[in-house]
């Protein structure tokens, strides 16, 4: 294993400080517990939006602190569930009248952890769940994993929140967005998590893994590789069959690398997906493309779909500035 | 080899296709010879910036067109040189009374054919050469590559420019950026080009190329894996050696990710890059943690700094529109 680290203890604070001072005009870094917290001005009764979840998908959720976006991201060690403390401290900081809205990510530990924060916390709190995943059947044993639709979820309501929406009406659009969002993943390598210090996965020089987990979950199928418009034409497929767009209907397209593969194939998996839908009718008026949900140094990409209607394309429009998403301020 | 993309021949405008697609706000593409245009109105006048090189570093240069840094960029197949008819092309639609000014990463082709061009042109123009990596003794051979120093000279010199500087101060203010910048990178992977299929350097588990180049050319050095403490003292060092800056310089600190280090890996080589300058006085007063000149699907990371005063600061901090830096609008 060859990585830019001291050791696997030191990792994770070495890193979090590095952000802090990359992003101190942004964030500040609570080390004990660990959490980061935005530094833009909050107006009085706005609802305090705040996540987590295993670190290793950066910019996912540190790069999505600020205004506009997330108040607080709580960071576990690499692919491991932050505690309830982390939560906890996060939430006490950030309360301002308004409650807290924690979006979590379904996988058992996140889910388990943040419910135990909720439980402690003694003003108004609720939980977004983000289940985008649909490589997998609805109801087969956790349900569908969190994967990249987290950022278009984790942006809208931000945005919602800013604007001044109560705390049920955050979570009820939140959960809204989570319907109308569907993505779906392919390796084409494993990661490698420091702390095992060896591939995830064993995957051959000819293989490729459909429906992959950003953890690097097994997916929907091993197959033999495929070109990219084969890649792209099962996703977008499976993705379609889920959301089963209407013509004219608009569509926010996302295509997510996970960490190793190069902006030159992202976009033409981007070109890809766009021709997917173009040609059937369905009209992509908001996209972005590029690093935000990663699975550490996983070569492959995943496409996320999002049906927009006015209010979601508002919000998404809407000012943003955060390490990894800026615009509008 | 396993990557995202249909056939060699096909992968490049496939992909710029899908950059113009996702980024239709910003830029559009000319396929024939192959430029991409901003959008953003321009005053009459303005000095036209125009770079390019070979694909495969993205998001540069394609990356940075827009408003407040490049008005056009040239994209070569993966890393080879445009031919002078894109640059031509590119200088003849963006010429806007101000005259073109080339950005030129030092490479014998890149040299060659942007050299070409402006004699072709009968119209003002001149061309500024980016040489920032300090791994190379300054008059050995070709002299100093272009590496990741080109985002901070794209920057700063694309706000002059959109300020209204006339073409001989934005080159004269360019050649002060390229003085005031020094990189150095390290690679723990060798990058797999396309049309090769194969690695374009062996390197064992356990060994490192200090000084690589973007294209994975030869560093300084190949030493045995070392942590990161030692690699950012050996990449920190040579940096400082060269551009001495004294106690209470203001500096741009810059980690430039090659493409498969992860985030966290990256803003931990921050962490420590940061440590090195403040210990010695200098002062970090403006950060980019990323990537932007990347080598495709390499693993490894360059640090870059540039000694800031208030000018170079004030363009730093100018608004900027493009599809990989965008603040202040």
């Amino acid at each position: 294993m060859k990585k830019l680290i001291n050791s696997v203890e030191t990792l994770l604070d070495e890193s979090l400080r590095g952000f802090a001072l990359a992003h101190a005009d942004i964030v500040r870094f609570s080390p004990d517990p660990r959490y980061l917290a935005r530094l833009a001005p909050r107006k009085p009764g706005k609802v305090a939006l705040i996540s987590g979840g295993g670190s290793g998908h950066e910019p996912l959720h540190s790069g999505f602190v600020g205004l506009g976006m997330l108040d607080a991201a709580c960071p576990g060690q690499v692919f491991t569930s932050p505690t309830p403390d982390q939560m906890l401290a996060a939430a006490m900081d950030m309360e301002n009248g308004g409650g807290i809205l924690f979006v979590v990510k379904n996988y058992a530990g996140d889910m388990m952890n943040f419910e135990i924060a909720g439980e402690m916390l003694d003003f108004p709190n609720a939980s977004l769940l983000v289940h985008d995943d649909v490589s997998i059947p609805e109801h087969q044993g956790m349900g569908r994993r969190g994967v990249a639709g987290t950022t278009i979820v984790e942006k809208i309501v931000g945005a919602a929140a800013e604007a001044g929406l109560g705390l049920d009406d955050c979570k009820a659009l939140g959960e809204r967005v989570v319907r109308a969002t569907a993505s779906m993943g392919v390796a084409l390598t494993s990661c490698t998590v420091p702390a095992l210090g060896k591939p995830t996965f064993d995957i051959a020089e000819n293989e490729i893994e459909l429906g992959v987990g950003i953890h690097g979950e097994k997916g929907r199928e091993r197959v033999g590789l495929l070109n990219a418009s084969e890649i792209v034409e099962r996703l977008a497929q499976t993705i379609n069959e889920e959301l089963k767009p209407a013509k004219g209907q608009p569509v926010l397209l996302h295509v997510n690398g996970f960490g190793a593969t190069p902006l030159i194939e992202l976009y033409l998996v981007y070109n890809l997906a766009r021709q997917y839908w173009d040609s059937r009718g369905v009209v992509v008026t908001r996209s972005l493309v590029g690093n935000f949900t990663t699975s550490l140094d996983m070569a492959g990409a995943s496409i996320t779909l999002t049906l927009l209607d006015d209010e979601l394309t508002r919000h998404w429009d809407a000012p943003v500035h955060t390490a990894a998403l800026r615009w509008g301020c």
